[in-house]
């Protein structure tokens, strides 16, 4: 009895290659696959909706895949917890349609992005923040934040050595706000991202709240097309995939 | 000029050996005075309020240390949180009375263990907090838990292959609460506790709240002396020395 299960993941990125399979280290999508062979005894692959990167953590990535099994999801979901370290969790397994696949049906997803803007970070929070010692202007940084909703030509903010059919891409929502425990946290949601563009946003952003770049840079950069003069990327530690939309 | 400093310090015990110097393995002692000794140029010995076990979390441990620096003490703490690692974070300095000792002087020290009782842990506090499955009852723990406090000998609760002088220490509170985030937090105060204590002491309420023990069972292990029938010591990740009363 074959059928599509669709998963929702949570994962500490912190020492992972990242979702996607790699020749060498650890990936999500390699462990994910390595359990449900140990359950299932059968090699398959699971299509995750975001190909985070080497240290990025998700708080929901959604993943599919198509498994011959008379296991029911909530027993599924167990089994995977059983065998993945604690580090990725399975927070819920249901049967999805035939023909579903995460990556190809999301409609959107949301990305977080956490900055500690402080002299210090807390041992605890130290691998899931930014830290960022010189004063930001929130206000300053939402202003600048407002021309990336609507599709536009993301290419300056593309990492180096990708190739892609097209750079444009559309955002539907951007925004900073601060959290109650007094992190800064910028939340966007787009049909599709190009790679490194969320965490070159935000070393874009952090430069301009910290008045090396003026407010207008954001919306320079989408006028110019593929440019090599963004701010540096964001480190991967303050990403998380927030969540999927179908 | 020599002075005596006071240290703060906060720190993710993970990966360490303990608050104390060992022959193998890193300590936060061993750290922060190789930090020091890289500051300063000469060797010194740190003294903390409370040795924590390897794996064991502080908020705020409370160190001593006689410094021969004309370094002011915000200085001092900046030039300590440059050579420290991220997971060991000096929150604050200050100059002490000459006959300071982090030791010797504390009144009372507050220890937190923190329980997710849950089928499954976030990735992201999986290295602090413990895990346990099987419903708890929170009233019948606080209840368990009400003749903790006071003068008793404590010798079931201590950890085998430990020699002291005497058994017998005085608890000032103990209480279990329900944090914002859904945690079972068991908060106990005292003016001083034998190794593996709280540890024991948690272990054998989480057998009670989950039936396996009486509820009476604390009064009885306070009552029988050293005797080697008290539950699992609760893992360390789980414990977190709060704060030292001075």
């Amino acid at each position: 009895m074959t059928r599509t299960f669709r998963m929702v993941l949570q994962y500490d990125g912190t020492g992972y290659v990242g979702w996607q399979r790699q020749e060498r280290g650890e990936s999500i999508q390699g462990l994910v696959e390595a359990a449900l062979a140990r359950i299932d005894g059968k090699a398959v692959t699971v299509h995750g909706a975001g190909r985070t990167d080497a240290g990025v953590h998700a708080l929901a990535q959604t993943a599919s895949v198509r498994l011959d099994t008379t296991l029911d999801p909530s027993t599924l979901g167990r089994a995977l917890n059983a065998n993945l370290p604690p580090a990725i969790r399975v927070t819920a397994v249901d049967v999805a349609g035939d023909e579903f696949h995460a990556r190809f049906d999301a409609r959107s997803k949301t990305y977080e992005y956490r900055i500690r803007n402080a002299a210090a970070v807390p041992p605890f929070e130290r691998l899931y923040v930014w830290r960022v010692a010189q004063r930001l202007d929130l206000d300053t940084m939402q202003r600048a934040a407002s021309p990336l909703v609507g599709q536009h030509d993301f290419g300056a903010f593309q990492g180096a050595g990708t190739e892609v059919h097209t750079t444009v891409r559309r955002v539907l929502a951007a925004r900073w706000q601060r959290s109650a425990d007094g992190l800064l946290v910028f939340e966007i949601t787009g049909e599709g991202f190009l790679r490194h563009m969320v965490r070159r946003i935000v070393g874009t952003l952090v430069e301009i709240g910290s008045g090396r770049r003026p407010e207008s840079e954001i919306a320079r950069l989408l006028e110019s097309g593929p440019v090599q003069d963004v701010a540096r990327t964001a480190p991967a530690c303050g990403l998380f995939l927030v969540r999927v939309e179908y």
